[in-house]
């Protein structure tokens, strides 16, 4: 028996297709010989738009949509103006493919360099909402430009949608040895929002008597992330909250250079997307100092996706163990990568 | 010549009293023989609610319009439903009184607890936008609990909302050595609000060409509040964006009970009102275990506020005397606040 991923793969821009190179140079390590691994590569971004105008012409959405999964590097540079590649590109991928399950694991390595080095350990998944909540685009601007402007963004939330996210982050919890799922929203202000994620929440967990739950307003979250991240097992929460929360995490678990992410469709009806959570650090692209990790553990969620969970563990487990015998000496993201393709 | 100040005091519920009692005495105790303090209190909060069903009548409105400056302790226990209290009384005073810049200043005291702790000198404060943004209750649902449910909220932004707070930080930042301002949205997602502030952030910047102005991403700056806060001088943003950034502001700095407020009107159409950050923590109401330092740092706002500039200092440099000898013997709510009453 013989199988085969057919991965698309958009590096991007910046350190994008140096991360990205790193991340398949692992995967090409990792899968099993009888695993064939075709790639396509898109070349979308700012680079593409720069000489295009085009972010993600439908030719290419319908022949993304033929892939087994995405690997995406980082998005994005200066001169483009602020909202045209994330609307244009990254969300729209999002929502076409309905990405509605955003997956976001945290952990503290021992060697990370965090404020918070040494703490007990931590070891949470954010799985934030991914289509819906003030990501989706609604809202206007009226008089704009004048001293009269008004504009509006509209945080639009259906029981459809929270419910299926929410199901989700129960299922995860449950699979998980501590069992514990804390909603994160900010109900005493956004009632009616609030409440739609609230009731769904209580009510799904009539299902899972065996997850503890909780609930936290999003800034009181904030806080326990840095006094009490272990606390955290399974997040559950709104697309903006999860923007935030998730490079918060980032923050206190060893910076965004090891943060990993997923853009689930758990139906499997199209193709889920693999990221860093990181830019595409223009300032520091070419130079070789772009850290991998994020996009090796993100290739990790992707493994785990296509049900390859030996390959997925072996993935972290190299990326753990690199990280312990990290020393002072800085390696390039070319020798980071070799390092964790032996490894696997 | 004689003054008076005519000031409304709203204890509320759990440690807000506590607090509250010791926030007074300090106040007393700082402020100039030639001026005279007439305190009302008003009864409001859980308590009243549970009682009488009342949140905040037109009538005890009406009356706290009366005062100079309004100091409230806090508000809340798990008894009364997410957002009556909130929006029936807490958000409804900073609506009608035009709160619409919300002042969080945030320093970190040498000997403060905190996963910082050590740190270059942190010292920076947020502007929040008071009266507008995802505050305003606009939102509605549709087919409420059931499967078909559509749940909205409206963040409302005006060129009049913005201008105003926009302006009011960068004379904030004009008055300060560092002269730095940051402007905080997530404007490659909420393209029409996000614009709308950009905008008006950038015209009137001209007119303070002796401030330095950075514009970062809501989930970006929450890195760099763990990685780097000495990078941050005066920082405006949303209303919600504020209320996530100075919670954790608040947990960096020396936590929650340090952490001060001030809801002003600085137009002195209505009178501002002055709160610690923290909650009623009805866990520890009773047992002197409240640390009063936050609602003493919001006096020394209050003061300021009124134009008793010196008085104001004299606060702030005795709470800072007081965390700079503080041992490890804990003190009481009321230890804590005779010692602050007689370092001013
Ligand atoms: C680039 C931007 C659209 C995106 C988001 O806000 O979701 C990013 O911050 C992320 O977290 O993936
Ligand atoms: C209690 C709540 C309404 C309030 C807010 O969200 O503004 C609080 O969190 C604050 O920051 O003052």
């Amino acid at each position: 028996m013989s199988r085969s991923i057919r991965l698309a793969v958009i590096p991007g821009d910046g350190i994008g297709p140096e991360v990205v190179a790193q991340g398949l140079k692992v995967l090409s390590a990792v899968l099993p010989s009888d695993t064939k691994l075709e790639t396509q590569e898109y070349d979308l971004g700012a680079r593409r738009w720069h000489a295009t105008g085009e972010t993600l012409p439908d030719a290419e959405l319908e022949s993304l949509k033929q892939h087994d999964a995405i690997l995406l590097g980082a998005i994005g540079d200066p001169g483009v103006p602020s909202g045209v590649l994330e609307r244009g590109l990254l969300l729209k991928l999002r929502f076409a493919f309905d990405h509605y399950v955003n997956l976001r694991p945290s952990r503290l390595h021992p060697t990370a360099e965090t404020p918070l080095a040494g703490r007990p350990d931590i070891d949470f998944v954010v799985v934030r909402e991914g289509t819906e909540g003030p990501y989706t685009g609604n809202g206007g601007s009226l008089r704009t430009g004048t001293p009269a402007e008004v504009a509006t963004e509209v945080s639009v939330n259906t029981a459809y949608g929270v419910e299926r996210v929410v199901r989700d982050a129960y299922e995860r919890a449950q699979a998980r040895p501590r069992k514990k799922l804390t909603l994160v929203h900010k109900n005493n202000v956004l009632v009616y929002a609030g409440h739609l994620w609230k009731n769904i929440f209580d009510r799904v967990g009539r299902e899972y008597p065996e997850v503890t739950t909780d609930y936290l307003h999003v800034d009181a979250a904030t806080i326990f992330f840095v006094t009490q991240p272990e606390r955290f097992d399974v997040i559950v929460t709104d697309n903006l909250f999860g923007d935030i929360l998730t490079d918060l995490a980032a923050a206190i678990t060893g910076g965004i250079g090891l943060a990993a992410s997923g853009n689930v469709n758990p139906s499997g009806a199209f193709p889920s997307m693999f990221e860093p959570v990181h830019g595409s650090a223009p300032d520091i692209a070419g130079t070789g100092k772009a850290d991998p990790t994020a996009t090796v553990l993100s290739v990790a969620l992707l493994l785990r996706h296509l049900g390859l969970d030996a390959e997925a563990d072996r993935v972290e487990a190299a990326v753990a163990e690199d990280l312990a015998g990290r020393g002072s000496a800085p390696r390039t993201t070319d020798e980071i990568g070799d390092a964790l393709a032996v490894l696997v």
